[in-house]
């Protein structure tokens, strides 16, 4: 219905997760989300200047074959479900307990995390899906000295451009090490936000329409849904720009000099995503606004109608009620004209109402 | 009733507690909560990698041996409206007494105090009880160089887990020192925060959905209620990001390097949840604008039906009175169809008036 | 009246106090309060740890010989009217105009500042009068070597618990010098602000009691009244704060280390004060959102009940005078049972309306 | 009318002085407030602890004699529409021009500017004229060595104060040198921004009162007129305490520690004023808020008598109807009584509504 | 219509522009804006305190040839959409890739970047076309040791005055080097953003007359636009005063001392018109609330004129409703005067109505 019609998603029902991980220790590695339990998948595109080459269906020990390489490796883990190969992974890595936790752990806000030898960050990819909803997606990615370690939920995800640019060997990223590749992901991300926000925008658009054409109720619900989802939403962007300007202040050797310039890049985009965010929350909130003025303009309506309606009519009832009196001495009723003169009375009473209304500028 | 229903708690009659202290030296041990007054209880864990052992009844001579011994000992005072035993207590531990005032000060906002040799944290756990309600516990913890001393009001805690992993000899807990178990107790207090916040979450659906169902006077004053109750949670986890930070900031030899990093993890989680508790802020807000909005569209009804009865049958009664009136000479009542015309005339106008409505979309 | 029973105070009648000051040079000692001019009251209380001793009635001379005494040396001066004295009072212990002109103006906001010598701060006093209405009272401290000098409009103050303490030598007051006197005095006010805010409290309880049983346009008048009363007394404690941190942050060999510990204190509770005034806040503004919700829910119930009579009675009054037009020609008048048919047609349209408006849910 | 007498200034109509400027390079010397063309007036006051003496009608030489005389000479010059009077002034005192294009731009946000030997500020003069309404008048002063050069745009202005205290040798101001004078001018200023408020204040007060007692729609657009004065008033005072600041810890040799002393108190007030002008914000906010309750509140008045009215006589209307009807058998209208039963029938329903609504505290 | 006479443009369909960059690799130059496609066209002033000379229709290696040479010289490249032109000049001038993608991408927000060698600024023009609607206008500049590289959409922009003054040879900007040209040119953007806020000033205050004159719906949908184009304003306009100043504050060898001075001018204006704009905003605010109080002051009117005309005719109608019934028995009948008493009453009842509605100021 409507509610499919401007994007919005059905309310889920969620169990509550937190109660199931109360009481565990810290660093324990336990998926949340709402996802099954199913293997965790894993590709490896390592490529140098001259080649790259893509593999699926990869064991533990072949994927840390790729760990200090002469190549630059992207470790690509789908599903995060499956505990025991992650802290297998983490531990053939020499990954911190900590890190496995907030990488399967799909409520964790966006951070990044600088260890001795790699640097950790979680964020939430957003994309569309058929019904253009906005779908957001835990992942995690590890930088190490020449591989990209990127853990996430499903299969879809918004790195497309970045495969492309591998296999086909444009731009720069063939010719540059880990970080750069770090970097691109990162900018992936950011870029699909914008394509969030042109969605947010365009429902704006259309619940203004609304607002403007036909106030019903149902538009003030879908108002509120936005706000929620604006909420939502920010909520997984707005970290974004404090990380990344963190990245370009870090000292660690991993991000090298030339990279941090194409960080400042990205970092603009996040300040500009945060602008935008801002500006809908402040729309969304003008939306509601007019809502209530448009409602209370149909009311001012509604009430000339009756108004009008029943200042003319009660006095003409009452002239009608007086000659329908019974008395028997009524002089008026035996006037020969009396009849034409009681209709004249009322009808240029009429009249005159419909002027005063018409002054008022009710009619 | 619904109050019940919705998970509210009653209004609690209170006395002036500040009234009472008034006057007192800046030091004074006396407690100001609302609980009976009786003995403290006191029960000690004291583990080290070997073995952990738990004893409870112990006099002041008895807990003051844990304090400088091989193992790591949690002393648990349960019950702080014992002011003697606990200053007591106090002086064999070399505590200052600004901070005994403070731990048995039940209004005493959160707060985190390094001194020569201990570090003294305040904090709120906040945990449901059977009926869903929020139930805050004051309590206070000093971390030493191998002793963690806890107070608290009463026996409920939210501390199952750590005693269990203790007890079990699950995660790291029985390997590392006093600082760990300060850290572990602390993220138990901040990981029970997040339940709370899925209580306040489920009663914001629930008022949500009432909002748009039904909305009765009574769903407004639940949900300035639930404003009331997000205002005072806030209150008592908003201070905990800036207390854990310092935390990890502080040069104290007591808190390892090591532990620090699990008090990153912790900083996170109340990142989090101060961005929940300003999201359900936000929502509430919400939700009375939504009520408003409701309220009005209501009156939008009423105003609808009264508007189509009034203007559909005053004119038509108008009409009836006119041939009801007793004028000698009124040709119209003679005709043979008279009758018959008026009541064709009626009918048009009838049919007219909900033509009319239709298109104005109020039916 | 209701103003009285609520404890707001009534509106005063103020002469223009700053048109007096214009133009006068800056340090002029000048009150610009609205207590009648007299003599000022001086009391001394002066003690160490072996005795205390107060006097009375003393000369400008007299009251100098404390001033390097081996005693600590609390000076009280009662009424800042006599601008003369209060002169010669400060050339006597070396003080800067500016400093006079302050602790004689009323207006003046909290503030400390550190001279070379002494440091001086302005606080408001804030208490309870018979009539639980709130009383501001203007008051100046200078902290000197091992003298207080403290400067109070009227004889009425908050800090009987010092002197009682210093009378029955009863905590450490006694066995430490000025800086901690400072201090009892400084943390007394700020005890005093806690009733303060339990009465606001108190107050907002009542008015949402009021705003729900019933909510009269009196009650709007006194919640727009409360918001300013909190605004105005915000103005007074807000500086503390920042007061107190920067005193702790003080370098001056006036304080010692160890009365920077109950400084620290006093400051949590200037936070603790100050999170409260902002809750309150926010609660006086949900209180005037709730009036308003239920102002337009009475409404609600106006238009409803309008509503439900027009619509019922409006057509059945149609029908009644349908057939009391006299027309020649109407058959139901001739039938047997025409009356009766159209009584049970009236009686048929009422129960109808009634089912109806059950079914809406507006009886 | 009402406008006047609430002191709001009429609406000017204003031309686009902006465009005038456009394209134009900056240094440029320009005047662009609204006073006609005409010559610029000067007068010099000079003075030292001896003597003082007040020059007028001096040509430019004649005020560049006093740039480094020995006596403190205050130059004033009144009119700043002779761009070239003043530009040829600038020149012999060695100002940048830009600070003289900021002298005349009657637009210039306040500021401080620290230029190599001399300092320059722009402030807004604001006093009451006898209509009581707020005038700002443009000012800016260059602090040189032993020389204040002010120059303003009409004669009047807020120094009598200063000029006194010069004249009657009252004060320390004689025996004080040029950074002084600056002091007590910017002191006069400010000193003239707590008259403002006052009248603010007042008028708040007054609206407040109309509010309560007579809600018009003129009072709606009172109370808007009120918030954008207030606004704009804001914009000129606001910065000032950010400037004073400046100037206290500026190490300009200009400026003697002893007058920063002084400094600090004028940065005290200009703290005061601002926290006035939030709260002045504040209250305009809430007299809306107010006026939009009291408007409800008087729509549920207008509703309530209708509501009486109509559920009252509507039926018994109807029940007059019913007995009007001209049905042949009607056994009621033969009985003996039947007018006088249905008299009771009427009479006791109308007696039961007004009890009715009486309940209901509607009467 | 009405949206044209406030100036407020007309919603333009916007295809995703983002949709198309996403996957493509950072620093990749890709034109986004809605212009067609063309050449690009070039044209070069150079000067020096001699001569000015201006060259139309270059090629690229025409124009590097300016590049070191012995003049200033402003190179403008109007039109973006032709990449491979960009590209091979950012080529010639040594610029980074990345910068050039910022250069032709107009959705990119305004920043500064100081590069080895060259500092680059992207800002948007803003001017009124002929129906002094608001356009905005992507650019970029390149400021070089002794060139500035200028981009812009189109062919329209605020230069004029800049290209007078090198042509007139009035200022000082002959005698100076680039980063004064530099300096001009990011003036006159900051200039021409005065007279947009003075439009915006316009608009409401032609909004503010509206709403006091003739509050209909069509005006609350105005002012939302308003607030819109408020907001999207402030998002271009605002980072202004943060990029000045940032150059103010830079170490780069490319802007000299002296330009610095006039910098601080710039600086101080766009701090001016950030505050207006936050003005607006609030005035704009203030203009919504206005909007709705007239709205529900509109609404009071037409429930008024309902409740007098209701209150006074129903129980008249009543009167001669009972007057009409047909009781045989019904002595008032019979009476000579009974239909001139009847009427006597109800001219009465008329008249205490008409005094009663007075009283309470209803008429």
């Amino acid at each position: 219905m409507a509610r499919r019609k401007l994007g919005l998603p059905k309310r889920k029902k969620k169990a509550s997760r937190v109660q199931g991980k109360l009481g565990s220790a810290p660093g324990t590695v336990s998926y949340l989300g709402n996802k099954e339990k199913s293997d965790s998948e894993v590709f490896v595109i390592s490529y140098d200047e001259e080649e790259s080459t893509t593999k699926t269906h990869l064991k533990v020990d072949e994927i840390l074959n790729y760990r200090k390489g002469p190549k630059t490796a992207w470790i690509n883990v789908i599903g995060i479900t499956d505990e025991v190969f992650i802290e297998e992974l983490g531990k053939g890595f020499e990954l911190n307990n900590l890190i496995l936790e907030d990488a399967v752990n799909t409520d964790q806000r966006p951070k990044i995390d600088e260890y001795e030898g790699y640097i950790f960050g979680v964020f939430k990819m957003l994309y569309l899906n058929e019904n253009d909803e906005i779908v957001p997606e835990h992942m995690a990615m590890v930088l190490m000295e020449n591989t990209v370690l990127v853990f996430q939920e499903v299969k879809e995800d918004v790195f497309h451009g970045v495969r492309n640019r591998i296999e086909a060997k444009s731009g720069r990223i063939r010719t540059r090490g880990a970080d750069y590749l770090f970097f691109a992901l990162l900018d992936a991300i950011i870029d699909n936000y914008f394509l969030v926000l042109e969605q947010i925008n365009h429902r704006i658009e259309l619940l203004e329409d609304e607002v403007y054409a036909n106030p019903k109720p149902i538009v003030a619900q879908h108002i509120q849904q936005l706000k929620k989802e604006v909420l939502k939403i920010r909520r997984w962007i707005y970290p974004v720009k404090e990380l990344v300007s963190r990245l370009i202040d870090s000292e660690s050797p991993l991000i090298k000099h030339d990279t941090k310039l194409f960080l400042r890049d990205a970092l603009d985009h996040s300040l500009e995503i945060n602008e935008s965010l801002q500006i809908y929350r402040e729309m969304s909130m003008s939306l509601m606004e007019m809502y209530m003025s448009n409602m209370s303009n149909k009311m001012n309506e509604v009430m000339k109608v009756l108004t009008i309606m029943a200042s003319i009519f009660i006095p003409l009832t009452f002239i009608a009620g007086v000659y329908g009196m019974n008395f028997e001495n009524m002089p008026e009723l035996h006037y020969e004209y009396g009849y034409y003169v009681v209709w004249v009375v009322m009808i240029l009473l009429f009249v005159g109402m419909l002027i005063y209304f018409k002054r008022k500028d009710w009619l």
